[in-house]
């Protein structure tokens, strides 16, 4: 009864972002869980158990996963991007936190290539300075909150990496936090929408505030406003190191 | 004459952290420029030119790895972490902004594990809520900028994920930033010191900020602060994802 439970990042898509850590982890591991398209990425071989689940469901998939592994499964739970950043790592400590009798389980993080990096590195470097990273879904905090955050974001002059921006069923969050951001840092800043980062899908698309429209953004975007200094080279967008 | 140049990053040092793209881009290289240690980790074979040169040549080092690609060479900048958190992409693209005659030149950013990916990972998860990424040198900005934004990160309850936190010759930019801190967020607030993450030398340290001293860390240590919620839970710390 050798368990253990890995909580592994696949990256933003493209098979070669995955790290030889966590291609490591599957290639040992008896149980596989997560979100659906996320399990998809994961080639079935014998030995081998997915338990796909549906998005929302991140705490009993977690606990299923904690009983996996503590009956002595080799148990990974794989989240796209990085799982530290808006996935699976925070949903698995808030589940163990129900579960005292688990704490010294045998269980690891593994890092993977969060979607702000994937995106920012395919626009250039507009992440090049101080910045923030924001998760712009109001599924578990208040818009007030975020609102708030957006605007010290601005007056601190970070750039900002915006996860979730739009989702069908409040597109209105994104309506608001575009006109605030025009409002604060005027038309001429530097925006950035990333879809379907490093997918065949991929588009990149860098354009001014004032010429950018919600319908830009949907789920499967990473959006990247730039700092004051943020600036266009030949086909590129990025923000120098200095600041004064 | 079909040269082009990627910015590449290695990761945080183990080599089971280095994407399969990086790693590719590195075999198929003719020249391998960066500062000392990271070009120490890429191993010489023949047909490969490995150009070491110290810290603080950056935009040298990028003039120098434009001009080698420009004249046919397959030419990989290497970074650790991620290029384009603190790290070369940007001083590509200050070197290209010199350079009108090279904006077409085939250039790619390859992304990487940054520190914070993996020294959260490490911790547990404390960057799973909002966060700032902010660079504590004042080689490059003012002391009284980073101050500002440190004041308003705390104001709007982001975790603080800190690079370069503190070097030989000015020390006492972190033991401000510490005071600052513990005033503003109060003594009981985690704070976690990752020392050489991933390496064999890897320290990973929460503690208290009432607790926290300026010597718990160097210039190899990744400090992350975190938000009003943050708590440990068995050996791990983390953020949750909701906030009110």
């Amino acid at each position: 009864m050798t368990g253990w439970l890995a909580v592994a990042g696949l990256g933003p898509g493209r098979e070669d972002l995955v790290t030889p850590e966590v291609s490591a982890a599957l290639a040992g591991a008896t149980d596989v869980l997560g979100y659906i398209p996320y399990v998809a990425r994961v080639a079935p071989r014998p030995g081998l158990t997915l338990h796909p689940s549906d998005n929302r469901e991140e705490l009993d998939r977690a606990l299923h996963a904690l009983d996996l592994a503590a009956a002595g499964g080799r148990v990974v739970i794989v989240s796209s991007g990085d799982p530290g950043v808006f996935a699976m790592a925070s949903a698995l400590f808030e589940a163990l936190e129900t579960r005292p009798d688990l704490h010294r389980l045998d269980i690891r993080i593994l890092p993977g290539i969060t979607a702000m990096l994937a995106a920012a590195a395919a626009a250039g470097a507009p992440l090049g300075h101080d910045f923030c990273c924001i998760n712009l879904s109001d599924n578990l905090k208040p818009w007030a909150l975020i609102d708030r955050r957006l605007r010290l974001a601005v007056e601190a002059d970070l750039a900002m990496a915006f996860y979730n921006p739009r989702s069908k069923s409040r597109p209105e969050g994104f309506v608001r936090a575009l006109e605030t951001l025009r409002q604060l840092c005027g038309p001429d800043r530097l925006i950035t929408f990333a879809r379907a980062v490093s997918t065949p899908d991929q588009v990149i698309r860098t354009v001014r505030l004032g010429d950018a429209t919600p319908e830009m953004a949907d789920m499967r975007t990473l959006v990247i406003v730039g700092n004051a200094q943020t600036r266009r080279v030949g086909p590129w967008v990025y923000t120098p190191r200095s600041a004064s």
